[in-house]
């Protein structure tokens, strides 16, 4: 039986096709995901062509498991389809803002969960790849997205070819609050920390960046602050071109 | 076992305690759900006191599973912990942008769905409420949420109470895209839509609510185009106080 305290993400997948039986049949299962006012405000493109594949590797900084896997699904916050059916149902959409974006995308983003909750149980191995809202543009062009559509992510699917190790977690109370936010002090951060800060793997990390602490991996070389800047401005120009913003 | 296909909102719940052991297996559990960089950016606020309860429910409009529901959790884009974190260990972070809070909000929404996954696996029943974007300044204010904390999801929770009917789904064909987006067709929108409106349920629907077409009852009723732009203004702002865009 599957047990989610072993789930791992997967990024090597064995020459097996997905089939697209198997495929349907876990998104199918995973629309009765609750989504808002029942409109199932996503879509999802599939993509199964080398060709495509390989052009959208680029949006994903050619990770190599875009190219690898059989099958990459993007999954996307979509009012288009239900403003195309308002428009020919004498109804008058109005879901060219901001908030509208937000609705979307979480249904996008709860039916995506569902369906990767449901394809490992199945068996299969994927990789959420965070790329997708960083060349969210580049995704838009590359599968000819309609505006009120937007990428937010994008799973790489296939049959396991690793034994991946087990990502550490921080223990529970790091995350749960109890009735109000209770804010961390400098002795909770150390307590909470200091565990994933000593295990060999993240030791060897810091080592290999050559940096002084863990955190500094993150700041100084994996998600630098003014690289999140300059993506914010560039996925903020895209939901408007896409006419989620004003 | 449990069948996703039969799953279904629960509004109603039994006067029968959720264990405080059970809540947290199911929230440790679910922090196995893939997370950007493990960072971990979400937190979830459990409330359990009527007092609480009482004081979030108008941020819900109202809606009475807020103050009938044992628990209710709110779960949190975080990049407030994280930068706690990497002040104290010499790290310069820079998440106070609107990339930043989608890769949290991301976050926190994929850890919810796994959540509501397992808590649904176990037998609990919930209901997810679309308020929480809604009124964030509210619940922000009601928690005690600080900057780099947006709430962006509210689950009630409890023991089932009630048979509810299963909402129906649109056809697979309806949200999956070969290769690149296929825009959608007058004849493929009536052939998507008309089983659903032709649904006793959503025939009877339309008819309380006076209006002529299904869609109607969503543009005209449930989420009109003035009310979501009024909205997406005030999140924006909530957004800007909790200091995610500049």
């Amino acid at each position: 039986m599957y047990d989610i305290t072993k789930r791992r993400t997967i990024r090597k997948y064995a020459e097996r096709e997905v089939s697209s039986e198997l495929l349907n049949s876990l998104l199918l299962r995973a629309e009765q995901t609750q989504t808002m006012g029942n409109l199932q405000l996503y879509s999802v493109v599939v993509n199964r062509s080398k060709e495509m594949k390989h052009r959208l590797a680029p949006a994903h900084f050619c990770q190599p498991m875009v190219e690898q896997a059989p099958v990459v699904l993007t999954f996307c916050a979509d009012y288009n389809r239900t403003t195309e059916w308002c428009n020919q149902r004498k109804a008058h959409p109005g879901y060219d803002n901001f908030l509208s974006f937000l609705n979307a995308a979480t249904d996008a983003l709860l039916y995506c969960q569902t369906f990767c909750h449901l394809a490992e149980e199945a068996g299969l191995g994927l990789c959420f790849l965070g790329t997708t809202i960083y060349n969210a543009q580049q995704i838009i062009d590359t599968l000819q997205l309609p505006k009120l559509v937007m990428p937010v992510a994008t799973i790489t699917l296939g049959w396991p070819d690793e034994d991946a190790p087990l990502s550490d977690r921080l223990p529970l109370d790091a995350v749960v609050h109890e009735e109000t936010y209770q804010p961390y002090t400098p002795q909770s951060i150390d307590r909470l920390y200091s565990p994933k800060e000593a295990l060999e793997e993240n030791k060897h990390f810091v080592e290999i960046n050559g940096m002084e602490t863990l955190a500094q991996v993150f700041t100084d070389i994996r998600y630098k602050g003014d690289d999140c800047r300059a993506m914010s401005a560039t996925f903020l120009d895209a939901l408007r071109n896409q006419g989620f913003l004003d």
